[in-house]
Order: C-alpha cells, then sequence, then structure tokens
C-alpha cells in the first residue's frame, strides 16, 4: 500500500521546533502574546497519521498539525507522504468560504515542514468521545448536514464553471497516497482475506466468514467502490466520520480534510451516517446500572434524520439560489413549465444522494468492524462478547443496507428498520 | 466562448514549413523519400479547426495535422487554443496500445507548431460521405463497436490501478477549452435561444420552439449533461461521430480526438449511435430513381446493432480477462458464488451504459439540427422542405429517446422504434 517515499529534508516538530516556528511569523506570535519562553506547547495527537500541538501563551493559544512521512499508529515501517498536508491545507482553502464557519480558522500553512497552524478550539470535543459519554449536541446534526450541503454545492457543477471544479480536480488527483488507502480498506479488504483485517474474535468469526462469500453483497460493495473512484461530483472531505468533528454544545467543526478528493457526494454523506448508526449500535456497550442508553438511542435516531434533513434542505435551497454552473444551466429553464420539471430533476438527484448515502454508509460500518481501522466506540467496549453483539447488530444493518436497497426509500425507513 | 489567446509565437504551416519540418527529422524524411523538392504537398483540411496536409514522396507518404490558434469556420475572431493538438497526440499515445490497430500510427509530434505528423491513409474516405453516398462497410460498425470498447475498458478503473487513471485524468483536465465547446454546444445551446444556433427555417420553427419549451425534454438533457462533467468513468474521444471515422471495405480508423477527457463511456457510444441514425433519417434526402435508399437504411439499422453487440461483447470479455483495476477488484470475487453475481453486476454495468448511449445520441441528434454545428447528411439535401422533413422525424426520435428512456431496454427497441 505505501506509495511515496519520506522527503529526505523532513523534520518532525518538537516542542522547540513549534516555538521556533512560531515565533519566525509576527502575526502568530502576537496571537500567542509574550515571548516562547511563556508559551504551554503540548503534543495531543492521538490520530493515526499526525503531530498535533497545542500552543497556548498570555493573549491566546493555536494548533499546530504536522503530517508525519508515515502512519504513526505503525510507525516508519508504513511510509505515508506527508504531502497530505497540502491537500489538507487546500482542502479548507477551497471550502472556507462557503463553511459557514464550520471549519476551523486556517492562520498560516508551512510547506516545508508540511503544517497547519490553526485556531485551537475549546472547549470542543472530538464528536465521537462525546457519543461514547452519551453526551448531546443540540445542533450538531444540522449543522453537519448544512456543512455537507455548502461543501459539496459549491464545489459542483451545479455552482460554478466547470473549468474551475477541473482545475481543482486534477490538483486534487495528486492525492492518491490517500485515495489509495480508501480503496484498499475500504472497498476491498474488508471483503477478502487480507492480513490488515481483523475483527472481534472468535465471536464474529462465522459472520466475516458469511458476508466474504455473500457474492450479492460484495457485488453491491464493489458498485460503490466503482463509484468513490468515477464520480467526480464534489470535492469531498473523504473521511467525515465522528471523529473528524469537534463539538459544543452550540458550535461544530469539521476538521482533518487530508482525504480530500472530487468524489460521490454520498461518500461524505454516508461516513458521517454511518458513523451515527455505529455510535446507536455501541450503546449497549456503554449502557449503566443508572442509564441503558436507551432515550440516547432514540437521540441518535433523531440526529440521523436531522443530519439528512437538513442537507436536503440545504442542498436544494443553494441549488434555487446559486445555480449558475455549468450542470443545469439556468438559461435552459427560463420557461412557463421550466420550475415544476427542475423541482422534479432536483428531488430525483436528491433521491440518488440519498440512496448512495446509505450504500456508503453501510461500506463505512463494514470495514470499522471487519477491516484495519475500528472505532473507539465499540473498541472502548472491553467484554469482548457484548462488544460482538453490538457489532453483530450493526454488521447486520449494514447487509440489509447493501443487499436490499429497495427496502431504503426514506430516512424513516432507515430510522423504523434500526429501531426493529 | 473563447477560453485561451493563441500563443503569440505560432506560426501557421505552408507548404514550405511543412517541407522544412519534415526534412529535419531522418525517419520522416526517409519515409517519404528523396529530397523534399520532389514531395507533393497539398493543403486538405476541411474541418473547423486544424491545417491538414498531405505529403506524398517517391518512398511513401504522410499527413501533417496542425491545430489552428482559432475556429477555422469562424477565422481569427474566435481563437482557440492549439493546445488542443497536445491533448490529441496524448490520447493517441494512451489508447494507441490496446486500439487493436483502429488509429492512425503517429510518427511525430512538434509542441512548437502544435502538429502531429501521421500514417497518411489511403484509399480511406470520410466514413459520413461514404454514408451519404450509400457505400457499404462491412466491418466498419464492428471495429468502431471494438474500438470503443478497448479505449475505454483499458483507460477506466476496472482495468488499471486508479492511481494511473487519476493522473491521466488530471493532464486531460487542462483540455477545457474544447470541453467547453462540448458543454456549450451541445448541452446548453440548443434548448434555449442562443445567437449561435440555427436550423432549417421556417420548416422547424415551430419544432425548435416546442422543444425548447418541452420542460421534460429540457430536464433530460441537463441529466445527460451533468453526467457528461461529472462520470469520469474513461478516457474519451469526445466527437466520436461519423466524420470522425476514416473506412475502407476492410479496414477502419478513428481519427481526430482533440475532444479527448475523462467523461461517461456512454457519451463516445451515444456519439457514434446517434450519427449512424443522423444518417438514416437523411437517407430520403439522398435518394434516387434507381435507388430509393430504403435498403440502405436497413443496413444502416443493422449497424447500429452490429456496434452495440460487438461493443458488448468485447467490452465484458476484456472485463473477464484484464479485470485487474481497483473497481470490482479481483481478489474480493474468488468464491464459489461469485462468477454468478459478477455477470449479473456487469450486465447491470452494460444496461446502464447502454441507457447512457441512448440519451447522449438523442442529445448529439438534436444539437446537430438546432444548434451551431450541423452534419453534412442534412446540409447536402438541397431541397428544404426535403431536408426539414428528414430532420423532423429524425428530432422526434431524439425526443422520445429523452422522454421515454423505458421504451428503450435493447438495441431491438431502437431499432424497432425507428423502422416504424
Amino acid at each position: 500500500m505505501p506509495h511515496s517515499a519520506p522527503p529526505t529534508s523532513y523534520e518532525p516538530l518538537d516542542v522547540a521546533g513549534v516555538c521556533t516556528l512560531l515565533t519566525r511569523h509576527p502575526g502568530l506570535r502576537e496571537r500567542l502574546g509574550g515571548a516562547s519562553a511563556g508559551w504551554h506547547v503540548r503534543e495531543v495527537g492521538d490520530g493515526n497519521l499526525n503531530l498535533v500541538f497545542i500552543v497556548e501563551g498570555p493573549a491566546g493559544a493555536l494548533c499546530v498539525k504536522q503530517a508525519l512521512p508515515y502512519v504513526r499508529a505503525a510507525g516508519p515501517s508504513w511510509p505515508m507522504t506527508p504531502q497530505r498536508a497540502f491537500y489538507e491545507h487546500a482542502y479548507y482553502q477551497a471550502v472556507a468560504p462557503h463553511g459557514a464557519g464550520l471549519v476551523p480558522a486556517i492562520y498560516h500553512y508551512d510547506p516545508q515542514r508540511y503544517c497547519i497552524v490553526m485556531e485551537f478550539l475549546s472547549p470542543h470535543i472530538i464528536l465521537r468521545r462525546g457519543l461514547i459519554a452519551g453526551h448531546r449536541y443540540p445542533q450538531m446534526a444540522s449543522h453537519l448536514g448544512e456543512y455537507v450541503a455548502r461543501a459539496s454545492f459549491f464545489t459542483s457543477d451545479l455552482a460554478e464553471p466547470f473549468e474551475r471544479k477541473m482545475q481543482r480536480m486534477a490538483l486534487f488527483a495528486g492525492n492518491e497516497a490517500l485515495v489509495r488507502i480508501s480503496v484498499d480498506l475500504i472497498f476491498t479488504d474488508p471483503y477478502c482475506d487480507s492480513p490488515r483485517n481483523r475483527h472481534t474474535s472468535p465471536q464474529l468469526d462465522l459472520l466475516a466468514t458469511e458476508l466474504r462469500a455473500d457474492a450479492a453483497l460484495k457485488v453491491a460493495a464493489a458498485r460503490f467502490g466503482q463509484k468513490f473512484l468515477a464520480d467526480a461530483q464534489a470535492l469531498l472531505h473523504g473521511d467525515l466520520h465522528s471523529g473528524s468533528v469537534m463539538v459544543t454544545d452550540t458550535d461544530s467543526r469539521v476538521i482533518d480534510p487530508e482525504f480530500a478528493f472530487y468524489g460521490p457526494i454520498g461518500f461524505d454523506l454516508g461516513a458521517f451516517m454511518g458513523n451515527l448508526l455505529l455510535s446507536w449500535y455501541s450503546q449497549p456497550g456503554h449502557a449503566t446500572r443508572a442509564d441503558d442508553r436507551s432515550a440516547y438511542r432514540d437521540w441518535i435516531l433523531q440526529q440521523a434524520r436531522t443530519f439528512w434533513e437538513s442537507f436536503h434542505h440545504r442542498f436544494l435551497a443553494l441549488w434555487s439560489e446559486h445555480g449558475d454552473g455549468d450542470a443545469f444551466a439556468r438559461r435552459m429553464f427560463s420557461g412557463a413549465h421550466d420550475p415544476a420539471a427542475l423541482r422534479e430533476a432536483r428531488e430525483r438527484f436528491m433521491s440518488d444522494l440519498f440512496a448512495d448515502m446509505l450504500g456508503f454508509a453501510a461500506c463505512k460500518m463494514i470495514r470499522r468492524i471487519l477491516g484495519f481501522a475500528h472505532v473507539s466506540d465499540f473498541e472502548s467496549i472491553v467484554e469482548p462478547a457484548l462488544r460482538a453483539r453490538c457489532e453483530a447488530a450493526a454488521l447486520s444493518m449494514a447487509r440489509r443496507l447493501l443487499t436490499q436497497p429497495q427496502r431504503f426509500r426514506s430516512i424513516d425507513d432507515v430510522i423504523n428498520d434500526v429501531r426493529d
């Protein structure tokens, strides 16, 4: 899988290096206040790929994220081009003007050190942790629906001349090392025997074997894999799970877009929806005597609805108001009967996105249970039998989504099926 | 519409310039034989965009094609980047290894002069002229089906690692000036009032007005326009009409791929199918007392069938034998039940391509009757009333294809509908 060797000039940052970097830039220095001797720097990265430093000074704080030249979880034996920091920054640049404040502010990009200096989000926590803890975030789902609508609409052929989209698509085509990870770990490995796979064993052994022998399911997953590679609808975040969202009760921010590329809008939708469903299925593993999490499960399903509905509502509103692109060019539709036909075509487009969302959600659920990278929603359930029961139920839902798509025409169909 | 100014260093070739260029390259010189004084050079370009020289020497002949920095049909007031020659050459390079001898041999590319030196095809003639003259080419349709299958399959995610496809896609994203022509002239202008449009008037005035008020038809065309821009399935020729094919009784060659870009396979299929149908509808305009062209019309419909069937057959055979890409990755499908499910999935993919072919064929038919660039199949019918009757019948078929796609599930459905 590894594609690019680390650059020979690469130097990982340490606390002193972070201070030197920040001191060189008056704007960053001022944001922190005082001299670097008075700054508090700590490394907090817990992801698979990066160093993350929080720097606090007398006047303020900021965050420094540096891409490592290898997969942090695997060590230098699995090299990974730090050039992904370039794409992460490019994604923020493309989306921030349309993101409605739902991404962190970006202060500086250092191409030599592959690092991004950005807003320190506080008191935000990673949404996945909040979901495991059973916290409710009243605005999160509508924020995320709004976010995906804005980020995808404004980078699609519906919003702008195709030349701009094609140039951006060509730029992000360079992010192939990260796309390779998605292709292998989401759409291929989980469906066959791969040394990178793991699952809760022996409890899920039989299910894993069954799923890998389910030809109809594999064909359905492969169709979504093909769509992932060939359906260049919009600039995607590319890894929009609940670990890529930071929240408070009133604010939500999308982070870590290093997997950005041009693909099907349903992939971002499905990543988020799939992770909400994974959270739902993991809840029995987090039940306590005081809280069996059944009310919280209902809340999660409401969020699934709100996420889709706010996406749907906002995307259609943007299309009506800002549909200035080459697709469905406005000048074609000035006739008396056109508004009704257009409305119907747009609804059909939304139905296609809905179906894509569910298919991709299923692929994301399966890879988190049978593939290489798992999620803490399940991993933090200590008792294997209990964890396996939660995972098995999630797998079963994912299989229904992939093999019986005709059963899921609306978000109600999804919610009712999960609940029953 | 014009996008790029012509480069200031550009020099159009003349006879002397062609000889100088060829003399400089020993390989080309030898192909012609003798000294340039003994070569016969003539300019034969009759397209919209290029200079084309045929050069004959004592030992052999070759063809020199130079991209002009403007649209030849419009003159220097409509600039057009000659950089398209680069993409034409890049397309030949990508496809020739898989093209089964169905493209001309390329001898030389001169990036400064934007010109390609290639095989002189003789005694080939342009297929469109042959169809107007009522000639039959027994192998043409199967050659073309085979060609589209090979060119599209081997540049798709089915055949090769996505990285190679993504790099090629990024390269061809630079061909935006030519893609802009397609977007405007195929998918937008014909459906609204545009000064670039024309049609046989007054005979088709009412039909043109009706079509531009047909909201369902416009929405269907717009969906194909959107697919054209976002469905990056394979490297396309991009302009595969019967004027881009040269034929003899036994040989067929595809030329003029300057519109090359990554798009939906159905677009190339539809371009060729649509032009076969246009030829069918134009035949009454070429009838003589000795030949009412009804037998020839039957032959054309047979060719439509052969084209689709040979494409279908070859594409599936290639997929079985060379399906080494990331889409439907081979290692996912080693189980006992997999072959049957895979067969079904592949047939479904072919059905989708079939539907795309018909939709794009309809768009291509409409643009040739109501848009900017017309075809000599109709243009050479001198009597306007007769021409209009032929065009109206073709338009009517295109409308059925776009607005009643459910009526056309097989090539038989198409043939029967045309015949009735």
